[in-house]
């Protein structure tokens, strides 16, 4: 869901600026997370507050190119939101509001991403690539930019691609 | 969780004998659900009122059995939640109450379960059974007692009994 269907990195740096007074360098937070930063470790914590999840962008071309996959495929919407407690109803409403045609039978809150069965993830940690069963597609992210490991998709019309002949 | 090691069965027939003014006979709603009774349809919106999971009572054994397991096993806890909304924070707390030993890691809510992955799954639903990969348990409710296709496991002192060798 986030930094795949949910941009969540212009909430980042907006608290970023917020905090710091000035937005920060791409290379300052390339290959690793804006609040690894040195001092802005505690970015962290507004995860855990309500509100965090509801307003974030959807990510381009998302929308459209799901609803074409979801003509072919079963889809399911999977987050590991359980670390935020805060985060469930934001994540659930703006589901609803933005992906209407994902039902909620096919929607997904977890911690571990392993006990996830089905042919294809489409996500930007490779800690939930690495035990996936199915084949794991790696969605591009400032974090994961120097991970040689998984097939990358770039954004929403690689993706579209990719299933193309699927 | 519902109806496995969260007993919602007391809650249904308070309500039931809130509206009705009586507690139902069992055989009223044997093989089936306290709100298939005629005329207790509407006892299901309850499901989705704030409040109705936060103060369940714990399935007998459920946790000492539970904590034992959890020694042996990577013990995760499914619900199906993802239909009522309202549902997620009071499941989360219950959960973090009763079960303080199960990691955020290892919740998950989800809608259909055929998307879990695992080698069992202990359920009082057929249908969650019937498209599981692994290996199902019933766990005997009352809805489910005419059901012969699954190993049925009455309580969890009977589950701690099934695990014992494996």
């Amino acid at each position: 869901m986030d930094e795949v269907i949910a941009d969540v990195m212009p909430n980042f740096l907006n608290q970023y600026e917020f905090k710091f007074g000035r937005r920060p360098d791409k290379e300052e937070y390339e290959g690793s997370k804006v609040f690894d930063i040195e001092g802005a470790g505690d970015l962290w914590d507004n995860l855990h507050q309500k509100g965090f999840f509801s307003d974030l962008p959807v990510m381009t071309d998302s929308q459209k190119v799901l609803i074409e996959l979801h003509k072919r495929f079963d889809i399911y919407i999977v987050s590991a939101a359980m670390e935020f407690r805060n985060s469930f109803e934001d994540k659930y409403d703006w589901l609803q509001k933005h992906f209407p045609f994902i039902y909620w039978k096919n929607m997904v809150f977890c911690g571990k991403k392993e006990i996830i069965y089905a042919d294809w993830l489409i996500d930007d940690h490779v800690k939930n690539l690495e035990n996936f069963k199915g084949t794991g597609l790696l969605y591009t992210a400032s974090h994961n930019v120097f991970e040689r490991r998984f097939e990358r998709v770039n954004n929403w019309k690689e993706i579209h691609q990719y299933f193309k002949d699927k």
